[in-house]
C-alpha cells in the first residue's frame, strides 16, 4: 500500500524518519504528523517553532499551529497559545469539536490547561538572548526586523488512504504581540482532502493569506495535474500577479503530496524539504525557482 | 460606469443605501464597505456584529473583522479584540501594513489603542442580560448554545473598478474565549480580485473554513461563471461533500459580485441580503436552497 510523508526544511527531517517508520508499520496519518511535528516543536535547535522558539517584539513567545483530516476536514487550530509544550497536540484535540475548534490568544492558553495539555515555558536562555541581541541591532542599524519564519508544515499519508497535514510555529521574528500569519488559516497555510492530496506553507504568512494557495494547489491537483505542475502553478503564477498588484512578494514555499504518494514543492527563495514514500527513503532536498515557472531540486544526502 | 454593493442579512440594508449613495457619488470602494460595516456595528440592536453584539461564554465581547482590497491583495484582519468601537475600522488600517497586518487577542486591542482608535464598552445591557438569560436557559435545558452567528459581509465595486470586501462579526453566540471562526480568514470568510470579483460568507465558521468558499466563489467567476452559478456550484457542491465525509452541514450562506456589479447568492438555510447597483435600486431578497442546487430569491420590499 501507499504511504508518504513530506515537511518543510530541513529540521523536520528527524521528524519525517519517525513518521515513516511510523507509517510503514501502518499508523494513521494523525499519529504520524502529530509526531513529525511534536519531534519539530520539543527541539530547542529550531529557532522558529516551539520550545527555543524566538519570542514576539514584547519577548513573549506566542505560538500558532492546526491540524486539517483529509478524511472528514476536520480542522483544529490555535493562534498567539503561551506555554504549551506542543501547539500541535492542543490543535488535533481541538479538530474533534463541531464549535469552537479555532482558538486565540488568552482562550486557546486557558483551553489548553483546561484539557489538561503539558504546560512549560517554552522560551530557552539561547532563544531570550538571541532576541535581546536582535533587538539592540534593529534600534541600533534601522533593521528591518522580520527576517525569520520558518513554519514546519507537514502533509503524511497513511496505508489505509487517509491523509492529514498539520503546521506549527512560533511566527515572524519580532513580530508584534497578536500577529498570527498564514499557518492556522485553512487554505492558507495548509488543506487536504484523502481523495486529492494535501499543502502546506512556509514564508511570509501575510502575503500567503493573499492568495490562498494550499487550497488551491489542492484544487488544481483535483484536475488532473501532478503535485510538481500544480505547486509550479500556483505558486508562481501568485508570485507574478502579487508582484504586479501589489508592488512587492515575500517568501513563499509550498510543499504537496497526493494521494499515491507523489509530492512536489514550489518556492520563489533557497527551500530545504524532507520527503519520504513507499518507494523512496526518507531525504532532504533543496529547491529553488527555476527560470521558467519551474523548480530546481537537488537531493542534499 | 457600473458601481455595487451587497451584503449579508437584512440589519446591513440601511449601510448598503449609505454606501450605494456614496458609490453613486464616487467614493472608493473601500470608503463604501468599510462605512457600510460602521453603520451595522454601530447600531446596537444587532446581537451579532459590534455594539449590542451579545458576548462569549464567559460574558466578554470579542469580535472579528477583516478588510480585503481587491486592486492590491492587501488584507487586514483582527480576531478577538475587544473594547473597540469598529474593528473594521482597525482591520482596514492593519490592511497597509506589509507585516503584522493579522492580529488576535490582546495584541489586537492593544494595537487599536496605540492606533488611536475610538475604545468603548461594546457590551449593552441587553446584550448582558439577553446573555444572562441563556446562560440560565442552557444550564436548565442542556440545549446546544451555538444558534447565533449573523456576520455582517459585504462586497464593494466603485466606479473605478476597485472592489472591496469587509467582515465583522461578535460570533457564535455563547463561543467559548478566543474562539474564531471564518469572519477574519481570507478565502473562507472573504476573498476579492477587482479583476473577477468578491465574495463574503455568514454561517457557522467552523464549517465555512473547512471549504475555503469564498476564495472558491471568485476563482468560479474567473472561469467565466455568472457570481450565482459561482455560488450555486461552490455552495451546494460543498454542503453535500461536507455532509457526506463529516457527517452534518452547518449553516453557509454567501454573497458575491462580480467586476460588472452583477450578483448572487447560494444558501443552505434561510437567509436575507440586500444588494443594489447601477441599475437596480437597494433592495431586501430572502434566499432559499432551490430542489437542483439552485437558490430561490424572492424581494422582501
Amino acid at each position: 500500500m501507499n504511504w508518504g510523508v513530506i515537511a518543510t526544511w530541513q529540521m523536520a527531517h528527524d521528524g519525517v524518519v519517525t513518521a515513516s517508520e511510523m507509517l510503514k508499520d501502518g499508523a494513521t496519518a494523525g499519529d504520524a504528523v502529530e509526531r513529525l511535528i511534536q519531534t519539530v516543536e520539543n527541539c530547542p535547535d529550531y529557532q522558529s517553532v516551539g520550545y527555543g522558539g524566538l519570542p514576539n517584539e514584547a519577548g513573549v513567545l506566542e505560538m500558532d499551529a492546526a491540524f486539517m483530516d483529509g478524511n472528514t476536514f476536520k480542522i483544529g487550530g490555535v493562534a498567539g497559545i503561551q506555554d504549551v509544550t506542543n501547539p500541535i497536540s492542543v490543535a488535533r484535540k481541538l479538530s474533534d469539536e463541531q464549535f469552537n475548534s479555532f482558538r486565540v490568544g488568552a482562550g486557546a492558553t486557558k483551553y489548553a490547561s483546561l484539557a489538561g495539555f503539558a504546560k512549560q515555558n517554552m522560551l530557552t536562555k539561547k532563544a531570550h538572548d538571541d532576541w535581546a541581541e536582535r533587538v539592540k541591532e534593529v534600534a541600533a542599524n534601522n533593521l528591518s526586523p522580520y527576517d525569520g519564519h520558518d513554519t514546519v508544515g507537514a502533509v503524511t499519508l497513511d496505508t489505509a488512504g487517509q491523509m492529514t497535514v498539520g503546521t506549527s510555529t512560533s511566527g515572524l521574528f519580532m513580530k508584534k504581540p497578536g500577529r498570527v500569519g498564514d499557518s492556522p488559516l485553512s487554505g492558507s497555510g495548509f488543506y487536504v482532502d484523502s481523495e486529492i492530496g494535501g499543502a502546506s506553507a512556509t514564508g511570509l504568512g501575510e502575503d500567503l493569506m493573499k492568495g490562498c494557495l494550499s487550497y488551491e494547489i489542492v484544487r488544481l491537483m483535483s484536475t488532473g495535474l501532478t503535485p510538481q505542475a500544480a505547486c509550479d502553478q500556483a505558486v508562481y503564477d501568485f508570485a507574478d500577479k502579487l508582484a504586479q498588484r501589489y508592488g512587492k512578494c515575500g517568501a513563499m514555499s509550498l510543499i504537496a503530496m497526493n494521494k499515491n504518494g507523489e509530492w512536489g514543492v514550489a518556492t520563489n527563495v533557497e527551500f530545504t524539504f524532507s520527503v519520504a514514500n513507499d518507494h523512496q527513503g526518507e531525504r532532504v532536498y533543496l529547491a529553488n525557482p527555476g527560470p521558467e515557472h519551474n523548480t530546481v531540486i537537488t537531493p542534499m544526502n
